[in-house]
C-alpha cells in the first residue's frame, strides 16, 4: 500500500466537487505514476471544514474558492507553512500575482495554476516548461468560453447578441450574471497570466485595456462574412518598440488563422516565436470536469518533482498605441463620390483602404471596408473626422481585424 | 558568473547545429531560470569528436544522429553513466522504447524526447505531464509534414501525386529518398511512441499497419472535395474492445474536424479522454530550428527537476480489426439499378451507405459513397464482392473516412 498524498480541498463548488470526484477516480493510476495515493484529507467551504486544520493535515492545498479574500490569505499562508499549492483562480493570479510568485520562490514551495486560463488546454505549462528557452514574440487567445459561444451562435444562426446570450444561459455556457465575460475582463485577467509567463515582466489586470462583445450586431457579423471574415473576442500580447502590448478586444480574422475554426465554447490560443513559428492550442475552455482536469495534471506534477515558479526577469515598458488593422462600416448617401471622399479623409490621417464593400439599400448605402495598420489613435481620429461629414448618415462601427493568414 | 552546465552534443546536422545555435543565444536567458549556463562543450560527428571523452565531460547528452546504431548504444551508455538524455529519435524509440526507458528508470536519469514527435508541438509534454492522470481515449494524429504537404498541394492546386512530390522536394519539405515519409512508417513511429505513453502499454513499430499515400489519385481528392471532405494521413490510437488499436492510413475528415484544418506541413494532434473532451495540439511539424526549439525545453527541463520516466501498467491487446467508416468509388456502366445491386451486396456484408453521389461521364458513370462504420474485414470482403459484379468497370478505391464532427 502506497503512502497516502494529503490533498487540503479549499472551495467545493463546480469546479472542487469535480476535482474531488476524479481525484478518487485516477488515485490508483496516480499511485502507479508517483509512489503516492493521493486522497482528500479535508474541505474547506463556508459551511464546513477549518482552514487551520486542513493545512496542517495535508501536503498540498487546491484553492477552489475564486475571488481575492479569503482565497489569498489562505493561499499565502498554505505557502508560508511549506505546502505546495495549485489554484485555478485567474483574478486572483492576474491582481496579486507577484506577491503569490514570490512568496512560492521564498518558501520554496511550488504554486502552480494551469485551470485560470483556457481550462483543460495545457497553455501555462507549455510557456512555462516547453517554451521556457523561447523568446515569445506574441500570444493571441480566445480565452472566455462564454463570448466565443455567443459570437458562434451570431454567426451560425444570425443570431442577435441578445437572442444568444440568453441561449448561452440557458445552455449552462454562460451565468445569470454575464458581465464579466461579456465585458472582456475575465479575457483580461487571463491575458495579464499569460503575458507576464511570455514576457518574465509584471502585468497587472489593470494594465490590461478590453472591449466587450455587448454592442457586436448581428450585421457586423454579416457584413464580415460578405469580406469573408468571422468575429471573434481575441487576447493578444505581444511585444512592440522594445515595450509590451497586452489587450483584449473583439476582432475580425481570415479564415487561414489557427483561431478562426474555434467554435462554440472552446478555447485556443497560438503562441509565436521566431524558433518556433508558431503552435496553437485549442480545447474546452471551462466547465467544471475539464477545468478539474486541469488541476489534477498540476497537482501530479507537484507530487512529483519541484517545479520552478516565474521570477520575472524583465521591466518592459506597456505600450498604450499600437498598430491595427480595422474593419469600418457605416451608413451613407447613396450619390456618387462618396467614398472617394471618405478614402481622402481617411488618406489624409495615414489610413488606407485595404477592401471595400459598397452595398445600395433603397435611398442609401452601406459602406464596409478594411483599412491597412495603423496607429490606433490615427485610426480613432480618421473616424471622427469621417463621422462629421455630411453624407455620413450613421456612427461608424469599427472593429480590429487581425491580418495574419496561416498556411 | 553561474556554474556552466555541460551538454554533450552527438550529430551536429540539420537539428543538432541549429541546436547549437539555438542553445547559445538562449544560454543567457536559460541562465536566469536555471542558475545554471548551458555550453556545448563536445560535438560527435563521423569525424570529430570522441564519444567517451565528450560523455565524460558532460552533464547532459543530447543525440541528434538518428538511426539506431550508434545511437542506442551511445543513449544506453550515457544513461548507464548517470547522464541525463535528450534525444529526437523515432525511430530508435518506436523500436527501442522500452530497453532505453527501463535503463532510465534504473539509473535515475531522465529521457526526454519531445523532438520525436510532431516538432514543436509540446505532446509528448502534455500527454505525460498535463494528462498523467487522465485516462486518454484516443488520439487522432497528422504526424508527418511531408505527406501533409502533398496532400495540402493536391487538394488547393489539384496536382497529381507526383507533381506534390516533386513540388515539397523542391521546397525541402521533403527528402530526396521520401520514402519513409510517404509509405506512412515515420508516422507509424510517431504513433508508436504517442500510444505507448498515453495507455502505458508497449507498443512497438512493427505492431503499427501503416499505408501511405503514393496511391492517391488527384481524382480521389477531388470527388471527396464533392463530398465535402478533406483527405489527410491520419495516424489513429485508440482504445478498442479492452485492447488498443494504432494504425496509420489516409482518411477524409468532415470540415468539422480540429484536424481538417490542418494545412501545409503543419502537424497537429487531438488527444481524447472523458474528463478533457478533446484538445487539439497543431504548430510546425519539423524543420531544423523547430526541432532545436523542442529539444532545448526539454533540456531546460532536464537541467531543473528530475521528471518521471515512464513506466508501462497495462499489458493491453492490439485489437487488429477496428471499425472505420469508408469512401468507396468505382467507375460502373451508365445503366439503371447499378446502385441498388451495388447496395444490396454491400448490405449483405452488413455495410451501410451514409451518403453516394453518382455522376454519369459519358457511357458510363462514377458511383462514390461515403459508408457507415463497419469492420474492416467486413467492408474488404464487401469490397471484393462489389469488384466483381459485371458492370463495375474499375477496381473500388476505398479510403478511410473519420467520422466525428467537432464543435
Ligand atoms: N466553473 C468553471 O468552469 C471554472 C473554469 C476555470 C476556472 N474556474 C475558477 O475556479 C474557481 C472556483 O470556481 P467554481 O465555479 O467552482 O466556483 P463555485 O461553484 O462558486 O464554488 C466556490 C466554492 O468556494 C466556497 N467558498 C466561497 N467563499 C468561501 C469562503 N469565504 N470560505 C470558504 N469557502 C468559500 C463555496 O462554498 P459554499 O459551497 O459554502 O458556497 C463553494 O464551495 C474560481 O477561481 C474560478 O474562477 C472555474
Ligand atoms: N530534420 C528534421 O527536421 C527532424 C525533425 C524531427 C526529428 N528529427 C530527428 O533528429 C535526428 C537528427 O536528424 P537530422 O535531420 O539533424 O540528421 P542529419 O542532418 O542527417 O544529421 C545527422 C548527424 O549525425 C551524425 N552522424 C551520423 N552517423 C554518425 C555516427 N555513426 N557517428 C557519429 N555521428 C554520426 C552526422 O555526422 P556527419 O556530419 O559526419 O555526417 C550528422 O552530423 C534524427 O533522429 C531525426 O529523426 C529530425
Amino acid at each position: 500500500m502506497p503512502e497516502t498524498y494529503r490533498v487540503g480541498l479549499l472551495g467545493h463548488g463546480t469546479v472542487g466537487a469535480a476535482f474531488e470526484q476524479l481525484l478518487a477516480e485516477r488515485a490508483d493510476a496516480i499511485a502507479h505514476i508517483t509512489g503516492y495515493q493521493p486522497q482528500v484529507t479535508g474541505v474547506l467551504t463556508r459551511s464546513r471544514g477549518d482552514f487551520d486544520e486542513i493545512l496542517a493535515n495535508s501536503d498540498l492545498i487546491v484553492e477552489l474558492i475564486g475571488g481575492i479574500e479569503p482565497a489569498r490569505d489562505y493561499v499565502l499562508r498554505a505557502m508560508q507553512a511549506g505546502k505546495h499549492v495549485v489554484s485555478a483562480n485567474k483574478l486572483l493570479l492576474a491582481t496579486y500575482g507577484e506577491e503569490l510568485w514570490s512568496c512560492a520562490r521564498s518558501n520554496e514551495v511550488q504554486l502552480r495554476f494551469e485551470g485560470a486560463v483556457a481550462g483543460v488546454v495545457p497553455v501555462i505549462r507549455v510557456l512555462q516548461e516547453s517554451l521556457a528557452g523561447a523568446h515569445v514574440e506574441r500570444i493571441h487567445g480566445i480565452v472566455n468560453g462564454t463570448t466565443n459561444f455567443i459570437l458562434t451562435e451570431m454567426a451560425r444562426a444570425g443570431a442577435t447578441y441578445e437572442g444568444a446570450l440568453q441561449r448561452a444561459q440557458e445552455l449552462g455556457y454562460a451565468e445569470a450574471d454575464p458581465t464579466d465575460d461579456v465585458t472582456g475582463r475575465d479575457a483580461a485577467a487571463k491575458m495579464a497570466i499569460l503575458a507576464r509567463l511570455a514576457f518574465s515582466t509584471p502585468v497587472h489586470l489593470d494594465q490590461v485595456p478590453y472591449e466587450g462583445i455587448e454592442h457586436i450586431t448581428a450585421e457586423d457579423v454579416a457584413y464580415a462574412r460578405d469580406l469573408g471574415l468571422g468575429l471573434k473576442l481575441i487576447g493578444t500580447a505581444e511585444r512592440v518598440d522594445g515595450g509590451i502590448s497586452v489587450r483584449v478586444h473583439p476582432a475580425f480574422l481570415y479564415p487561414g488563422h489557427p483561431l478562426a475554426s474555434v467554435n462554440g465554447s472552446f478555447n485556443a490560443v497560438t503562441i509565436e516565436s521566431d524558433a518556433i513559428t508558431e503552435i496553437t492550442l485549442s480545447g474546452p475552455g471551462a466547465g467544471g470536469a475539464q477545468t478539474a482536469s486541469a488541476v489534477l495534471g498540476d497537482v501530479i506534477s507537484a507530487m512529483i518533482p519541484p517545479a520552478s515558479t516565474p521570477e520575472t526577469s524583465e521591466a518592459l515598458a506597456i505600450v498604450e498605441d499600437v498598430e491595427n488593422a480595422f474593419y469600418l462600416s457605416m451608413e451613407v448617401d447613396d450619390q456618387p463620390g462618396v467614398l472617394a471622399q471618405v478614402a481622402e479623409v481617411l488618406g489624409m490621417q495615414g489610413a488606407s483602404i485595404k477592401s471595400v464593400l459598397q452595398r445600395g439599400m433603397d435611398g442609401h448605402a452601406r459602406l464596409t471596408m478594411v483599412l491597412h495598420p495603423l496607429l490606433e489613435s490615427r485610426f480613432y481620429g480618421a473616424v471622427q473626422l469621417v463621422s462629421r461629414m455630411a453624407f455620413v448618415r450613421s456612427q461608424p462601427r469599427a472593429i480590429r481585424v487581425i491580418e495574419e493568414e496561416f498556411e
